[in-house]
């Protein structure tokens, strides 16, 4: 049988990977998917660069995108570059010329997926992204396919490196927020720039894709509540780490009878479930389905050679149901497009929870009951809590609260600001027992 | 379009419970395949009994499974009645019906995979065995689809419900092997005759299917070395604890240049890796792959609703491939059927790993000094030992030796039967740091 024969849009750490990945394990590839995965061409900035990496082999090497989306000779187009500009314009050509179409970029089609989703269906041609959420985990392949016959409940993942490496070493060293950040940096493992990271974006990316293959509904990143850790403090990790919880950065998507939570925050969660102990620049993505129950799926979320492992999988998957009948291959969102169901995004005020809270008030009495008094008239529970010094005439007050709705939360956590003797802005933190 | 119509062999625990989750989640299950599964016909022993869980609907019952497999009506086979006669020769007469196969039936698969493979392929037929592996977990899915831009270097995994329940009451409440047994009989973790479970033949079944999957081998059920829990001893359990490691029985198949190591037994795996805290009934399985490194998926590996969730999963996926040319679906065994190798299955005594020993010995000088002289003269390292009484007279010595030889190993531990001051059997299990 014929090679399929692919364009690559970038040869950066992925687009490098990938190459690799090609040349390293051809023959396995070929023996799976039963005939060659051939690169054709690559559009790169630095065409030198790009002749190093690829030696002396006949790949065309082009700055221009459009040529390679244009190629008449080009069956995918793999869209490594990032962004979502340049991304959506070669990767929209590419689908319009009828070319298959695989990418790692999690922006791109958390903002835009439902246009190049549409695009892609009309032309009847595959738009995969197995890379873009979890790096080498296949994830996206578990939802869509593996857990069809679920009705999904929620899904809870650690799904950013960077922010679980940073938690990870303040958990285990003690350390501050900067001080980790800035090592995370010298090591690699945190951009330059790092606020996508440390904000929660990325995860929100990606936990945005999640929700729409979990529930069958269009992707809408902007309805999303995001919450990074860049305020968490290490007093906090060392608190819940007392009460039993680790802190992660975890995306949650929850179905309830009046919508659909999508949210991204630092969380506690009880230290014995299996995501508190993803540690370090792993990943790992708990989905709870009706009928599976929960099931977990953990790995490197990043990284150039398991980000390639999930680009050349898609590959494989496109050289293997190519010749389908575009209406009988696995829907771009995991349900077929006349059946995705526009199901509302809940507003953060609406997002149900435990929360963890704490304070720092002047220590006299009366404190307690005041503050007390304000989470009964907000109808919420408590509970446990302890309270110990801070420092001369202070005290840290922490509660664990019941399930409650956050905008209860929100409001007494206004009122409790306005009381002469909180010293502070209330840290208020998420608690998940993900059962 | 039109429904696809499913014939279900056997409606006892797996069967009712695909029934269930097709009524339940029909809506769901519909908008992900683009059309309906309906259940047309059904095999039963107990006709009366099948009436009652079918309720109203006009479901064909028969006790006759050939009639189900002829069935011109019918497109897929769903086979879950167990056992390797009656199944094999109704799944064949499917096949040969030109019908499409779903089956969760290990020991079917890894005695007769490749005859019915064979017989799938020319037929232009899947056959299709997600629940057969590890419940609910889409593990076949992952290393067939997901993973195939890797050389899978091993697989490590508890693909075994029961014995994992017993190993971790036996280590968290330090009771002996029959107690923890006939508890779990009770409450139904364990059958009355529980062999094929506690002796390794059912993880041997499943790992015969996953090392077929990674390797690119036929299945090779019978070349594979399997050992069970039987005979652990609470003692052991406690050694492990001290020495940072907890005892699993894992699935084992690791590809080295020489051949594929293909082994059950009870393994010492370190504290610390998420395998070791998989708990209760839950199943786990590790893989590592050259680009991916290690990916890890959890979740229950057996009962009603979780195997269901993966008959319904191929199900849609056979709904969705149906019309894909039949040399473009994913192959059974992961590789092309012509690009599957004969790679040697390694026996016994090559097997290469860590090891674990405990001897009882007179307490009297000059003891460590000749089973040290054994060990050394066998080319075996140790990497860690400790003494300690045991009762009057007698002591325990526990050794961690370095990777070796099994053989090797093996021929040691005949030398120290022979010395007069070991007391017992020496207890040699095998120690694998999963890295």
């Amino acid at each position: 049988m014929a090679s399929i024969r692919v364009g690559l849009l970038g040869l950066g750490v992925v687009g490098g990977g990938t190459w690799k990945v090609l040349q390293k394990n051809a023959e396995e590839i070929a023996r799976r998917a039963g005939r060659r995965i051939e690169v054709a061409a690559v559009a790169v900035r630095d065409v030198e660069k790009a002749r190093r990496l690829l030696g002396d082999s006949d790949v065309r090497i082009t700055t221009d995108g459009l040529e390679v989306a244009r190629d008449p000779n080009i069956d995918i187009v793999v869209e490594l570059i990032g962004g979502e500009t340049i991304a959506k314009e070669w990767v929209m050509e590419a689908i319009r010329q009828g070319k298959h179409v695989v990418t790692a970029n999690k922006a791109l089609l958390a903002c835009h997926g439902n246009e190049i989703f549409d695009a892609a269906s009309s032309k009847g041609v595959m738009v995969m992204f197995e890379a873009a959420v979890a790096g080498g985990i296949p994830i996206i392949k578990a939802i869509r396919e593996g857990l069809t016959a679920n009705r999904i409940d929620w899904i809870a993942g650690i799904i950013n490196g960077t922010t679980n490496f940073i938690l990870s070493e303040m958990q285990s060293r003690g350390l501050p927020f900067n001080t980790v950040l800035a090592e995370a940096q010298r090591l690699g493992y945190a951009e330059a720039d790092p606020t996508f990271d440390i904000e929660g974006v990325d995860a929100a990316h990606k936990l945005t894709l999640l929700a729409s293959l979990a529930f069958g509904i269009p992707v809408q990143f902007d309805k999303a509540c995001v919450e990074g850790i860049s305020k968490l403090e290490a007093e906090d990790i060392q608190h819940a780490a007392r009460l039993g919880y680790r802190i992660k950065l975890l995306g949650i998507t929850r179905r309830r009878d009046d919508g659909i939570e999508l949210r991204v925050h630092p969380t506690l969660i009880p230290m014995g479930c299996l995501l508190a102990n993803v540690d370090g620049a792993m990943n790992a993505v708990l989905v709870h389905g009706d009928a599976v129950g929960p099931t977990l799926y953990y790995g490197q979320g990043a990284g150039e050679m398991p980000t390639a492992s999930a680009v050349v999988a898609d590959l494989v998957d496109v050289a293997r149901l190519e010749s389908a009948d575009p209406e009988h291959r696995v829907p771009h969102l995991a349900f077929q497009p006349d059946a995705v169901k526009d199901i509302p995004i809940l507003g953060a005020d609406d997002i149900e929870s435990s929360y963890y809270l704490r304070l720092r008030v002047e220590d006299r009495p009366g404190v307690l009951s005041e503050i007390s008094r304000i989470l009964a008239e907000s109808d919420i529970s408590i509970g446990s809590m302890f309270q110990e010094p801070f420092q001369a005439g202070e005290a840290s007050i922490i509660f664990l609260l019941h399930r409650a709705r956050e905008g209860a939360v929100s409001g007494a956590i206004t009122r409790m600001h306005k009381l002469p003797f909180v010293r502070s802005e209330v840290t208020r933190l998420r608690v998940e027992d993900l059962i």
